[in-house]
């Protein structure tokens, strides 16, 4: 970027968003020059906090005038460099962008500003016994425009799905500057026209910036309980998830494996649940009204003598202890050393192949290297987790990548692509889906100034 | 189109499909010019009938050689005319694309062309105890291509949604011939760039031609029940919304007024199903393994002395009896006479004074006439049918349409844009909106080639 070009924005925009919100003192711009991971470094040369949509429309405006390359950010959770200005853009902080709108009980929605915090529409759509179908570990700083972007997924994916499903409206500003305010009130039933909408979400900031979103919520359940259930094998486990995901309530259906629990008992100092251990358990969670531990026995009785289980939890300490077992594996794994991470999701019909087939994979590019795998098996969804190679060797999540490709899988299954997994993206996709792809951003983004490098190379 | 051009697209297509899979036969031609309603006369040249992906990527490619505007059709079952060759476009068949893939039960999904019809498909996996979570009347024409063209709806949105959330992946010809295979291993989670596929789906043939479908499908649940409810008005009704949709395995909730129930009892000869028949009755569907029968005694526990109710139906006469009340509207219109009909969604909070506004809004254009509304009360989807104005005489469903926009509404629900709705639309979702869309389809469709006059002007 010229410098009179950047100089002549960054006068446009204090114009616009008055200069208080037009930052370059390097200390406040820092944080926002790498994601969650710190492993990519970007130079924004400048952070705009817009307050309005008007002043994210006339962001744009002066971007394309100007030729700027604009980074949306909300709270920077990203693991894929999904927001980090790596070719010196300026970055599009949205928190300011936070109002929470009246939640509408009888159609259980409500609108939120993009920059709102996952956490602050939990509390204030909690009130009316509503919650977000979606729910993260980051939802403290984690914003609704940002799990948009990115279609969030997150725990409950088995019973809610992911962020595309809860999003029935959103407004943003396209590459031209031009505002849409898409389904504002939130209807159910639309069949005017394209779903721009449901393109925007997981489009990573690259077609539009979002303001707001409409929301669909999800009723408060009443009660919850969980099993640990141990299996013979993973093949067993996912012969048994078509009776799983039919439980009524069924919210998560989770991975974990023998070696990943035993690390875990070391990590958390616990006796193991279940002792022989199984190869595989699967952490089974009901949510309803109507007597969730009895949908749990019902399973229990119908998987008959092919599973192995724990004592039912419905009480807060008994559940959060179940969970441990699959919570404590990203921690568990991080006190053995530095952690290589990759989020895929396999077919169904190749997962226990593929489960089978990593640790001799890794081992052949980082021998002594411990693999664990766990993850969201009603969704296929694993997490493979690599300790042992050196930070800047990525061979053991490469080979794993390539056991998913060949298997028809997704190397992104929730993080995205960032600027982390383009080259990765463009291999799974094919390159007649990216050239659709890029026609679209084209189409949208005519400038390519809306997050340049993200998504498409 | 110069007859030149399109002489020698039909040579070329005869080359690539053989000459028997090139219609011009006017009595076989004939059906296809028209949609289900028979309003609109297209005149089209020819109609084609691939057998393969490879068949449509080549017609595609020729016409886009010889500049011939393609028309998708599968069954042909569209009320808007989405499918409707006006500007003598060629017609492309879709029908012989019926190939029923392997079901494959632990995902619980299945692969299956765009030709297949619904109904194919119920019984393919209705084998595995699975079905397709969108049904319809029309299920024996309507195919699976066209129902995801069209995002079709149906009457258990409330449950599954619409189409496209049964839409895991596309196979699909764009505009400049390519072939793009999105999710063909029906990947729950995937984010790795835009969701081309769910763009697709409700693009009615405009961005793409549709070839095969990988779709989710729901469990067949052991038992239903239902039972219709009484309220003293709609706004009444629209306040138990919450409960009922909470209600664990609802999968309906209809809609319908004192004064439709009244030509229905008449048309079909029964008593009314209450009496004194309340102002507003809702019809609640409960599905499940596990007592539905105890669902819906539940729920009328929790509405209390709000509501009155008939008895509760389990089996399948009973539940059909009761489900005429409902599903007899269109037929107790049509023995009244030419019936206008508007597809409306409004939002939730408007819902109750749009129905007290339309008969009256109605009468002041066509004095007279005889309105009825009923619908999906969960999804705020209402069919307003009118009857009394002659067949050119469009003014009763335009100030229904006018009522709906006013109250942030949807002039289209289910049925689509077509041509028949195009103005309507675009004055629904606003000039920035259509824009993009505009821009869309340019990207992915350079030539106008795919349904023109389909959805944008």
């Amino acid at each position: 970027v010229p410098p009179v070009a950047l100089d002549a924005f960054l006068d446009g925009a204090r114009a616009a968003l008055g200069a208080a919100r037009v930052i370059t003192d390097p200390d406040v711009v820092g944080p926002h020059a790498t994601d969650w991971t710190g492993r990519w470094q970007g130079r924004p040369p400048a952070v705009l906090r817009p307050g309005s949509v008007a002043d994210v429309a006339a962001v744009v405006v002066l971007a394309r005038r100007h030729r700027i390359g604009l980074v949306p950010q909300g709270g920077n959770t990203g693991l894929v460099a999904g927001a980090t200005p790596l070719g010196g853009e300026v970055v599009v902080d949205l928190r300011r962008l936070d109002a929470l709108g009246p939640v509408d009980v009888a159609a259980a929605q409500v609108t939120v500003g993009a920059g709102a915090t996952l956490a602050a529409v939990q509390i204030h759509v909690g009130s009316a016994g509503l919650a977000v179908g979606v729910d993260l570990g980051a939802r403290d700083s984690a914003t609704i425009g940002g799990m948009v972007a990115t279609n969030a997924g997150g725990l409950h994916v088995v019973r809610h799905w992911t962020m595309r499903a809860q999003v029935l409206g959103v407004a943003a500003v396209l590459g031209r500057g031009d505002v849409v305010d898409l389904n504002p009130t939130g209807l159910v039933k639309d069949n005017t026209g394209y779903d721009l909408a449901g393109l925007l979400c997981g489009s990573e900031g690259t077609l539009g910036i979002i303001t707001s979103v409409r929301l669909r919520l999800v009723p408060v359940p009443a009660e919850r309980a969980a099993v640990l259930l141990g299996f013979a094998s993973v093949a067993d486990a996912v012969d048994a998830l078509p009776r799983l995901r039919s439980v009524p309530g069924a919210q998560a259906i989770e991975l974990v494996l023998a070696d990943g629990v035993r690390l875990v008992a070391a990590h958390i100092d616990r006796r193991l649940p279940l002792d022989p251990l199984p190869d595989a358990l699967v952490l089974l969670e009901v949510a309803g009204d109507r007597d969730p531990l009895g949908a749990v026995q019902a399973a229990l009785d119908q998987l008959g003598s092919s599973v192995v289980a724990t004592a039912a939890a419905t009480e807060p300490a008994a559940l959060a202890a179940l969970w441990r077992w699959r919570e404590a594996h990203p921690d568990a794994a991080a006190a053995r050393g530095l952690v290589h991470k990759a989020d895929v999701t396999v077919p169904l019909g190749g997962l226990a192949a593929f489960v089978a087939e990593v640790p001799a994979a890794v081992e052949a590019v980082a021998p002594g290297a411990t693999t664990l795998v766990y993850g969201h098996l009603g969704d296929g969804n694993l997490h493979v987790n690599v300790i042992g190679p050196a930070a800047d060797d990525s061979r053991a999540v490469d080979v794993v990548l390539e056991l998913v490709l060949a298997q028809g899988g997704s190397v992104s299954a929730e993080h995205g692509v960032g600027r982390a997994k383009v080259a990765w993206m463009a291999r799974q996709r094919g390159p007649a889906a990216v050239a659709a792809m890029r026609a679209v951003k084209g189409a949208l983004d005519p400038d390519g100034i809306l997050n340049p490098g993200a998504v498409l190379a």
